[in-house]
């Protein structure tokens, strides 16, 4: 199972409609450029690297629906339909990375069936890079495991924001691969609850243990010895913090009060080696998001409300950092990781 | 406003239907007794404080519905009556406590219009002393209120909660009152968001700027300098522990980590003198809670989920109790506090 893919036969891309989970698991079948772009805006799909094989996907559907055989109408062609997909979320930096990496590839084609298999390749390239690079995560982070222990992670870092396997989650995913019996622990993760919803049917549905827990329980769970390690993902990585989902930094005081190990599992692409925490301004959503559930009032209509995105974790609250290249224990050696990235 | 009252002209009892908040505020006026049980079972009626009220009120209502003159055997059929309110949450500690402090109290009557009397004025006396404790609970809080601060609080512990007035809202009300600029942040408290329903409803109410948060958001505001101190209720409270709604634990260990004060409010009623920590079996509540959001499913329907209904906050991370006797600051003189209760 891949959380995105493309079938060049049907000409179509194929994903799982994440908005349907946990009640339905359905995989579209994304035939159009404006499919593809709803279905982008609706977080049918997300997570970063998922988001980086969608615009690369999107690219290779358009050089299959174009219908112009002049290679210079072509290319024009093609640039505008990659433009919607790309600016269908403009902060999503790895929807654009997706789509330029797509369109420089086919920059050297002759011709337009020389310009559609370069777009393939190099799309079906970023897709099958991030299932070897998680895949490689996994594996370096399952060395950090033992047999029988219990992992709170927190959001959803799994196969549904990746390509395939995750980054937490494939930390689980290895250690198990290779024998070990691992539970996990899923903080609900609000307000959208990526926790309940996403984190638990895929463990659910890898048949590896796992139990729900509101966010606010991590320390009781913590304290009652229930917590071997806490395995989160990221969103961004400055020399002095880790980015992520909000609610991460509780989890790491809470990490630390209880010497509990606090792991962070991320490809190289997610370190920001130019800016530090006091540099990065913190998106905040919607405060309907925590006033209303559906259509049911959580609140006061029009109570005030700070729902930040995500939070900051100081380097220092942090254990080590697993990525594709290794365990790298902090304080980190950020040049030596600027040359691997 | 009081959370819940007694009209003896109409022979009715008057609540606050908070299952309603913060859509509706609606105030029922109960004149039966299977009334009166529905609505302490379908929790319209909340909170320790509030449902001793209920309970003593319920008694006193009894008395004006019965029929009987004889006082040999209007005694029996208030008991009856009585005992059917008491059992409808077996639980609840206070419900029973209020039903059999005004069973006490008729116990001299000679006549069945004595019993009435009497009935009445101690159910009105349960309410009446809550409301002094309360206002007392918030003086004394209060003094430990700076102009301008914030302060942080989890679930309700609120005029919902009691009679009126409050016990950690109650601080900040006090605060309020006596002319100081407090701002509060309120938890939404999951799985039951009594801190989204209800704390920012009364706040609201109250003209008491409110600032909604997810749970799991109270590390990062502390971080960032926003809380002056944590201010929460509790619902026991042993010599080595405070036990209080699941989440509770997880700000007070952030409260140290950011060396923020954290203190709990609430009246000596609430001090265990006989257990420990250890002693003590917190109650487990439905998974469902966590499962569902109405009929919005939010996780795997079968997941497996730890939902806890409270947790305990061992003593070292308190800064004081709060009570009706004074502010007392931890480590707590137990035999002092035993001979004030």
């Amino acid at each position: 199972l891949r959380t995105i893919s493309f079938d060049p036969e049907t000409a179509s891309v194929e994903l799982v409609d994440q908005t349907l989970l946990p009640a339905e698991f359905r995989v579209l079948k994304i035939k159009t450029i404006d499919d593809l772009c709803e279905a982008i805006a609706s977080l049918r799909v997300r997570g970063a690297p998922a988001l980086g094989a969608a615009g690369g996907f999107g690219v290779a559907l358009a050089t299959l629906l174009s219908g112009e055989t002049d290679i210079g109408k072509f290319k024009p062609d093609i640039a505008r339909d990659a433009e919607k997909v790309a600016s269908t979320r403009p902060t999503a930096v790895n929807l654009r990375w997706g789509v330029e990496r797509v369109l420089t590839a086919m920059d050297t084609a002759g011709n337009v069936e020389e310009a559609r298999q370069l777009a393939l390749h190099e799309a079906q390239e970023i897709a099958d890079d991030d299932v070897r690079r998680c895949r490689a995560i996994g594996e370096n982070g399952a060395s950090l495991l033992r047999d029988g222990d219990t992992v709170l992670t927190h959001c959803n870092a799994g196969r549904m924001a990746c390509v395939d396997w995750g980054t937490a989650l494939g930390v689980v995913r290895s250690a198990v691969e290779s024998g070990k019996r691992i539970k996990v622990i899923s903080c609900e993760t609000r307000p959208l609850n990526q926790g309940s919803r996403i984190t638990c049917w895929e463990m659910g549905d890898d048949g590896i243990p796992v139990t729900l827990i509101s966010d606010s329980m991590s320390g009781m769970v913590m304290r009652r010895g229930m917590v071997d390690c806490v395995v989160v993902g990221a969103d961004r990585i400055t020399g002095d913090a880790v980015f992520n989902k909000i609610g991460t930094y509780s989890h790491a005081v809470l990490a630390k009060h209880h010497d509990i190990p606090f792991y962070v599992a991320a490809p190289l692409s997610t370190f920001d080696f130019e800016l530090l925490e006091k540099d990065i301004i913190i998106e905040e959503r919607d405060a309907d998001e925590l006033r209303k559930c559906g259509e049911k009032l959580l609140a006061p209509a029009d109570v005030r409300v700070y729902n930040p995105a995500f939070d900051a974790t100081p380097m220092e609250l942090v254990t080590a950092v697993i990525t594709e290249a290794g365990v790298h224990r902090v304080p980190l050696d950020m040049d030596e990781l600027a040359r691997l990235a």
